[in-house]
């Protein structure tokens, strides 16, 4: 109370997040690491709290997007190594190397031009990464591969510390281009001189899926999360997994409409009778897309529907009849027997569930839980501009 | 530059935010107020940055959602009037009185519970909301409004200081529904035995199209953004409004591929011949959702298409060629000739523009300009966890 002023809230549970990673942990041979993937703020569960949880369930490295979200976390106290996934400027490279982030290198050029600012006496950790098949980010030639480990180890401040791929159809139950990308990879390393110690292909169907694929660690995503890769291979996962995100409001009124009266913008829903309509405080700036006009929410554990169009900061829901104002409503999540899961949402949204809490806004606070009881609060609109 | 490290920002052109409201100042009598409606961090903008651009160009009071933002205001030092357009609860009146921010009250019961609340010598001030058709928030029935009013006479510290509606289709060419939601208003204020002294009705909308609907003051939202309220009505705006948002990104990889090479997860997208394939560091996790997937964005000027599915923090494009690492890409905004304007991305997500600049997650970095010079910055990534 107090530190939220709007009674719309996530939840994330930190032990559902520490027992995913601690089942999946039993899965992989004890020299396998688990590197946590926390980029997009954890992909919107929090970037903090879930590298805790991550770290005390066995992970042992971080990975990230882009270098403001591993500056983000050391500054919030993290120690153990992170990864940077994505590009950085070489112009960067002291703000990493200071820091101890490492970054990933995919283009010889990139390390002429970090080589020229990288101050004497720092060391910069790099990991090479592969495109083997993704088409996204990455080295695609046996040559570029030979001259970046010969440019990297001819310069004493770089250290190659590991090399990584990712694969595009890991989530599919059709193995073949996994396969490929894979022999792929595979061709890449024989044409190194050294091997780098660390050497990493697998996201979570990968890791849940290719034991051959396992190589020194794996990246773990989605399935860290509590969500299935895709809905293609949801049914033969081989861990349980239990969903972390839940999303929350109440009610802020309930009127009686007469028959013919409408709903929102547009005033496109009208009462075909005398309906008791609620109104709850979230809309498509919390993340809540107008798209899930429709959609039920949960009231006293039963499923009432969306009506009218979402608005900005609202929508309104046909209630079975009056219910109190400050009724609990639930948007994802279980509330008595009932269930709405992320997996719902993203249908509805005609996406994938990885998307979902992602869009959840920053103006969402996130409430974390252990043991079933509030162990920290993060409510980014009221931490004002402080200094960065 | 060090600001922010991944390249991907938004801009937003505060001389267009204060054109825009200097535009439509020059539609109203001078008696008219200008409410600068910047909730949800200002449709995406960054809510100080524009509540400031707003008063200077003439604005006088700021409208947000929900008590936090109001907060957020204050500490971020404005000292005008602040309206919260939604819900608050009872029991944090003391924290509003104390910020000197107006709460909107639409329920009698709300009255009997703050005052159980609200400390002596405490001043709070209101504004009722009536729901004059929207089926959203507001009293609806005569006697409640009655009441309402006797009841906050009654207690000193309360003070009355406005009421307000809201419309459901004043974007829309066909007025009659807004006749019927004007008329149910004015028969509303007119069971008051005192008429408070701010009342207002028009959103931008009605501000642009409905003189008679002025009151004391307008709310205006998207118009001081320099969107249209409707496609509609668009083609038949009194005023000229100048987008003030654009979205940017550059090009962190640049390659060749080959006759049946893929393209991203699900390896969906194919070369059809020898192809260059751009990549940028943008994706659903900054609001770039995946139905984007297909949408043009500009390089050099010239629209070149994403191509493949948008990942959670990248996607790519197809280019005519090869072009340098680091080329800027335009996602919303102008270059050279070329625009994608907030409507084009809204039609492509089967949208309203509202949602558009909302969805742009806190991950990208807002950087404002004036006389096309940047002049602040804001990356809440780099914020880090400080104290609220
Ligand atoms: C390089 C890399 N490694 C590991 C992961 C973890 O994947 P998963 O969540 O499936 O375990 C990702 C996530 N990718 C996101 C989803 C993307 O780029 O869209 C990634 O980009
Ligand atoms: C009460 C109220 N007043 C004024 C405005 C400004 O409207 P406009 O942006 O059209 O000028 C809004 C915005 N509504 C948003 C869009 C919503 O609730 O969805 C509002 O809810």
């Amino acid at each position: 109370k107090g530190l939220f002023y709007r009674d719309t809230w996530a939840e994330v549970d930190l032990d559902s997040i520490e027992s995913n990673v601690r089942r999946i942990r039993t899965l992989l041979p004890e020299k396998v690491d688990i590197i946590a993937v926390v980029k997009a703020n954890a992909y919107g569960h929090g970037d903090i709290k879930i590298a805790n949880a991550a770290i005390r369930a066995g992970a042992t490295m971080l990975a990230v997007a882009f270098l403001d979200e591993g500056l983000s976390l050391r500054r919030k106290g993290v120690s153990v190594p992170i990864l940077v996934l994505g590009a950085s400027r070489a112009e960067d490279v002291n703000v990493a190397a200071n820091e101890n982030i490492t970054l990933t290198v995919f283009q010889e050029s990139w390390i002429e031009q970090a080589a020229a600012v990288l101050l004497p006496g720092k060391e910069l950790s790099l990991h090479i990464k592969v495109d083997s098949g993704m088409g996204r980010l990455g080295v695609r030639s046996e040559e570029e591969l030979q001259s970046m480990e010969a440019r990297l180890k001819d310069d004493p401040r770089f250290r190659l510390t590991g090399m990584f791929t990712h694969f595009a159809t890991a989530d599919e139950l059709d193995g073949h281009y996994f396969q490929k990308q894979q022999a792929r990879f595979e061709k890449m390393i024989s044409v190194l001189t050294t091997k780098p110690a660390c050497i990493h292909t697998s996201n979570s169907a990968a890791a849940l899926r290719y034991p051959g694929a396992y190589f020194s660690a794996v990246r773990l995503g989605i399935a860290m999360y509590g969500l299935a890769p895709s809905f293609e291979i949801k049914p033969s996962l081989p861990v349980e997994l239990t969903e972390a995100f839940s999303l929350h409001s109440r009610l802020t009124q309930v009127k009686k409409l007469q028959k013919g009266d409408k709903v929102s913008y547009g005033a496109t829903y009208e009462a075909a009778s005398d309906e008791w309509i609620g109104t709850m405080p979230i809309g498509y700036a919390d993340g809540w897309l107008r798209r899930l006009q429709g959609q039920e929410v949960l009231i006293n554990g039963i499923r009432v529907p969306i009506v009218g169009r979402i608005c900005m900061d609202q929508c309104m829901v046909r209630l079975p009849g009056e219910v109190p104002v400050g009724s609990a409503v639930t948007l994802i999540g279980k509330q008595q027997e009932e269930r709405i899961s992320i997996d719902e949402i993203a249908a509805k949204l005609e996406t994938i569930n990885y998307e979902v809490p992602c869009l959840i806004s920053s103006r969402v606070p996130r409430v974390y839980k252990k043991d079933g009881k509030i162990v920290a609060l993060n409510n980014p609109i009221l931490k004002g501009d402080c200094p960065s």
